[in-house]
């Protein structure tokens, strides 16, 4: 491999993530040129506003605040780290009718347009590579594609959003209530002023969507992840499934079965023993399960600009490898087409709290509501007397039920005149 | 990619692994064909005994036991699951002039021979493909070649032999001891009838081989891995690290300073809380540093006939898509040529378990000998007094001390006139 010319780079974004990567392919140039056996060059960046001052030491003239400048530099590789749908969509698809590399971090995009780059990068012979665009530094994407493509994959269980973890992880052994997580979370940077996008689980179900799609070779759009925040979540919650055995997270879940995927993200109950009850803080972790390999774990940093700029320059690295090597490029490509089961098919063990007035018959109400939709009760516990308000909280454990039943259930304990609310839902992940 | 034409694999070994690999390439020929874009085709399989039984329905005529039928079979991939150096290093050598893709397990061959294979495949324009070598299903050759490329590895840490962690499991939970445990684990079929190669860590140390030389880009070879077994501990080892704060666990280790990399297989007290400390039984777990990606953790089921398929067949489905790419292979290449440190040079806290006769002053003589050795003591705790024979058991914890000091020290501890024995000598790797 005699040909030592440049691998052309050209960067979209120069945020906290493009300053990394930016500075991971000046500061190391000379170790990615031996690894990949030819030099890679940064050759435009491109960013907002020109004239603003950065902590890095760039190379004269490589920054353009014009789009059409960038996009039609000579390069091989073009790396998307802008984030946000559109422009950032637009200039992966020209880049990618202009046969290149491209190599993204952004999740909306791929979790909402992800098969059509797919299939437009397999026409082009150019590829699109998106290993950051879930967990972090964490290697999951890539392990998918490649490490077990062998299996039939079942189940796949994941924290991936690290502000929600760091929330629930603080709420479960601070016993603080779910705003003031939230504001220690925002003073430490790991939530953003406008929380809605971490805390309703669209970033879950975004990176969830592009995970089950790779783990089933099928297109789950994230529309079709089911998907529930973790506002409603109170520290009784927290207590009273440490009774029953089980740490509250919120889990992207996505399950095969025979006739569909089942696609969800919310929080559940994990047995305090498994592997994801113990992941706290903002880590990440994802729990891939396959009928060869048995269960795995990859665990790691979710978020931040030093482990997200180690996956984009993996993928970096890898289409300059698969540059150097001559081959077209084998983009990911879905070989089936698998509907997405509605959440009202779930079958799941159940925990629901319920405030009720004080007063004798209360129980035989609620148990009577569960029996008419054939939930079967697996314990119930009374807690928590306000003597004042006369009220008392019921915490009902179920045997396995459809979502239906179970739904149908907490519809007509809510028509009973002794309960004052249904406190909180949540379904268990054994 | 109009090319239909099959892709052509023979199979070297159809022991338990073979027969998994055999069966998946049968099994699940659709899939495969599916997501590499052309199909695979089993072409000849080199067993020992033609005539033997075996559970498998196999298509008539796969089976040969001439190697050079086999190894002149029209193929692209050679899978090679014989085990032990020879003859499979000889045939992976043929398979490799012929410029073939190799697919190996066998870690002995790449630990010994893995620069030499690596280096003929990239002239040949071959490949050697090895992620089942090490940590049975678990991605971490991948990883390390593709998904922590960017990064300069730091630390690696690793539980990689399954049997001697469920050993070490069963004495630290039940109690018993070494023999007992080892017992059982043969029972179970966890350990051979002769468990030399994994209680002496020789297994272990033909992984961390493997995995330093990816890690840091150079060859570290088997020989140069200092190793001990975990046959001197003992059930109070166990109990004492517990007070302290530690589990212990046979830990393959590599870490890079400026003058070189150490490497090392040997008992560690780990402290309770790290990831590591919890990996049970025959479970494996590979814990890497990087500078990018801070932490990443790798766990799953370190060996068994399916998740060790699982990881010769992502190698297998990779060569052959990298067939249908096109391009010439890119077999990993070592840049650079870093000593292995001498154990000597090691800096680590220690665990000393003494034992002495009780009368006055024992202490006193064995505080000089660290002392004289610039060794300090973090802390001592006596123990377990047999009034019979009287004789007493002193825990020493070091501070950080060159390995050198520590052993002058234990030497010196020899030769007091009170002691009675050195019972144990452990690092610990906080």
């Amino acid at each position: 491999m005699g040909d030592r010319s440049e691998i052309g780079v050209v960067l979209l974004g120069l945020g906290v993530v493009g300053s990394g990567v930016a500075h991971a392919l000046l500061e190391k140039a000379d170790s990615f040129s031996q690894r990949v056996g030819r030099p890679l060059a940064l050759r435009r960046i491109l960013v907002r506003d020109v004239l603003r001052k950065r902590g890095l030491d760039l190379p004269e003239g490589l920054l353009t605040d014009d789009a059409d400048e960038a996009l039609s530099a000579d390069c091989d590789i073009v790396v998307e780290v802008m984030g946000g749908e559109r422009p950032a969509c637009d200039y992966i698809e020209r880049s990618l009718r202009a046969g290149r590399r491209v190599v993204t971090a952004n999740k909306e995009v791929m979790a909402k347009h992800g098969a059509r780059l797919l299939a437009m990068a397999s026409e082009t012979g150019g590829d699109v590579l998106y290993e950051a665009s879930v967990g972090g530094g964490i290697p999951i994407i890539s392990p998918l594609k490649r490490d077990l493509s062998a299996n039939e994959i079942s189940t796949l269980r994941a924290i991936i959003n690290g502000t929600t973890n760091y929330i629930l992880t603080r709420m479960s052994l601070g016993g603080v209530d779910f705003s003031s997580a939230l504001r220690r979370a925002q003073e430490l940077g790991y939530a953003e002023p406008e929380p809605a996008n971490d805390i309703e689980g669209h970033d879950a179900a975004y990176k969830l969507a592009i995970l089950a799609s790779l783990a089933f070779h099928t297109d789950v759009h994230p529309d079709k992840v089911y998907r529930e925040g973790i506002t409603r979540l109170n520290p009784r919650d927290f207590r009273y499934a440490s009774e029953f055995g089980y740490a509250i997270k919120l889990l992207a879940i996505a399950r095969r079965h025979d006739d569909g995927v089942e696609a969800r993200v919310h929080p559940v109950l994990v047995p305090e023993g498994e592997l994801l009850a113990k992941v706290d803080g903002v880590l990440n972790a994802v729990q891939v399960e396959g009928d060869l390999i048995g269960r795995v774990l990859f665990q790691g940093a979710g978020a931040g600009a030093l482990p997200t700029t180690s996956a984009i320059m993996a993928d970096v690295l890898d289409a300059a490898r698969s540059i150097v090597q001559g081959g077209r490029p084998y983009p990911w490509r879905y070989t089936s087409d698998v509907p997405v089961k509605p959440i009202e098919d779930l079958v799941s063990r159940c925990y629901i709290r319920v405030e009720v007035a004080d007063r004798p018959g209360v129980l035989a109400g609620i148990g009577r509501a569960f029996g008419d939709n054939n939930v079967s009760i697996a314990s119930v516990i009374q807690k928590e007397t306000d003597e004042e308000a006369q009220t008392a909280e019921i915490v009902i454990m179920t045997h396995a039920a459809t979502e239906a039943s179970v739904q149908a259930s907490i519809r007509q304990v809510e028509g009973l005149e002794e309960v004052r609310q249904v406190g909180n839902f949540l379904r268990v992940e054994d």
